[in-house]
């Protein structure tokens, strides 16, 4: 592992740093639950069980302090409107109306959070969230959710595209296995995000709202 | 690595395959000096020189054969208008008109192959790529070029949501390491796309082209 | 108007046709309740039900002939997350959950339909309709509903955008009044798609259907 | 046109206002020798020819005072990559390379703004606009450019999707004659946008960078 890093440190990857700008946003990935409820093929490795619990805190802390949230479900009519999954369980499970494309109570507040469904892998591939972030002059978004070898990873790509300062707070973000977990942590903090952590999230939410005042 | 593979195998992942469809293009990811020339910085790794020419065969098939073929390269104005980038040399070098955002002459043909800049990682991010092949009525796309664990990963997925099948032949795509490019293809195929040759996709373009006569 | 109409011609507006491709789509814009139900401040208005009754002709007859239809709404959690509307009654009414943004039940069939919220004027913007009509190979997409020269307006554009041969038949798009219905028939008609009529596009689309058995 | 007027009117149309933001932006439409040179087919409309000098005025200010500006041009590689324009004159004037594809050297300096090229009739499908002012923090776009009907109109259309404040100063859009132009303003102000003018805007701007200060 240290010489890989070596080879991508060597060319210049991780070189730089994005940081906390002005106005912090949320968006909350796939918190649903086919993926938090463990009765579903896809739901409740212990890493998204993590991921769920320390959201929660930093969602709380959160709404009360005025950012943003958007959060997202995955969700078809029918297999004819899905892309070409390889997995199946979200090709049977994942459909409209179908308990499993229902948001955690956990996670997701109706009265507060803006929610919207998906239909690819990224929370922002054809979804109102950019458009929301961009209106409310959010320059700075914390991705959460699961998983973060697929649709995390997606979102984050996507939120880093879309001109956003990124930041990942590792134990919000859980998969199926430690190592693509970790894979997908290396990849896109060398590229397109700061990782950071809940607590960390957390203390930054509540300086920048005790600013506002 | 095998018990990874069970956790992500028994809950279904990778649990379908895609295949060739009807009429197949080729979208062709930063083929682009400041990649492929070793002068530059993040340029000339072994394994993308072995993508560049293997990418360089299957495109002179699929010009012969009809296929539509679209290629990218990263290039901005100045920094003002770049995404929140990690990587000390794309800031640096990918400024349009500096000739590392030259497409590489191995891989373009500028009589044939529809060129585009693209801002993002994706190929598809803001770019006129997945219109061109809607109207061309392609359905598969193969994915090749650099890097693996970036602009190719997140290609590979936005071709996934854009509904096209998604064919990666793994000998024309690469990375700065081995590592992050096994990772990288490991995560796509359980989910988005099908793993191939160039081999393979020339004797189906082959055989596609002669079942169009 | 003649005169006016010179010009454009002068300059080469609609010197070209576009025509029936090989498989037709149809694209229903915004047909919900709070649109075509007179009950509501923006329903109701002659022009919309005249084009909700042909286009539940043409339906029915697309769905007998297993033409793809993708039909969509207007809704938002709340006001944060709409874009600047300048009409109070899309504001107030088009709230998720609210009787205003269910689909008319007149053209929609929620066994055949693929249904999707939207949250910009077009059809086309961050919805999946574009990556469902590429995954179906739909070529021509026939676009219906209201308002000609609003959400009809801007869908049409979209879907010209996106590289689909775009028809319109007239008596199946409405509006508030005549007028502007008119003024948009005539400059989307210069640009970007082919006018025709419901009655037209029932015998195109059972010719299709016959021509693929 | 009262009548007209009256019915939108009643049904709440142009009920709200917009109004100037925080931070504006300006996006530059089609302004290419194309459309502004009268040698051209498209090219030289009086109503342009206000539009580029109104402009002119307007773009100076705003690079005085470090408003971003982002501007663009259509252009093809070759007929296969364009939608299906019914005007003949895109088709064969709009090739990359052309001089019709040119940027007005009296409304862009390439030492500041930021250009792009664009594919369909909205500067922001599928283009870096909307991730750039985003980036920027713009809240507010005022919109210029040309034509009123056609591009400008769809640009708008956009700009208001994407969560923007649009301004569009009327005597810096053109069109080819000034019926499609009163009638392209009359609906996206009373749904989409404020209509102000090139002095108003000048005002705005200079107010906006004094208070930077």
């Amino acid at each position: 592992m240290t010489d890989l890093q070596d080879v991508y440190s060597e060319r210049s990857y991780g070189g730089e740093t994005i940081g906390f700008g002005s106005k912090p946003g949320i968006a909350v990935v796939d918190f649903q639950l086919g993926f938090t409820d463990p009765s579903y093929t896809l739901g409740g490795s212990p890493l998204v069980q993590r991921a769920v619990e320390n959201s929660a805190r930093l969602l709380g802390v959160a709404r009360e302090s005025g950012v943003p949230i958007a959060t997202c479900y995955t969700g078809y009519n029918s297999k004819r409107d899905m892309p070409y999954w390889k997995i199946t369980a979200v090709m049977e499970d994942l459909i409209e109306g179908e308990v499993a494309t229902e948001l955690d109570p956990r996670t997701y507040d109706p009265d507060y959070d803006v929610a919207m469904r998906k239909s690819g892998a990224s929370m922002f591939f054809q979804t109102p969230a950019a458009a929301f972030f961009n209106k409310e002059l959010v320059d700075t978004v914390y991705v959460v959710g699961c998983t973060t070898s697929g649709c995390v990873r997606a979102s984050i790509v996507d939120c880093f595209q879309w001109g956003f300062r990124t930041l990942v707070p590792e134990d919000c973000v859980g998969d199926q296995a430690e190592g693509p977990h970790r894979d997908n942590l290396r990849d896109v903090e060398r590229r397109y995000c700061d990782l950071t952590t809940a607590d960390d999230a957390i203390d930054r939410i509540r300086a920048w709202n005790a600013s506002q005042a």
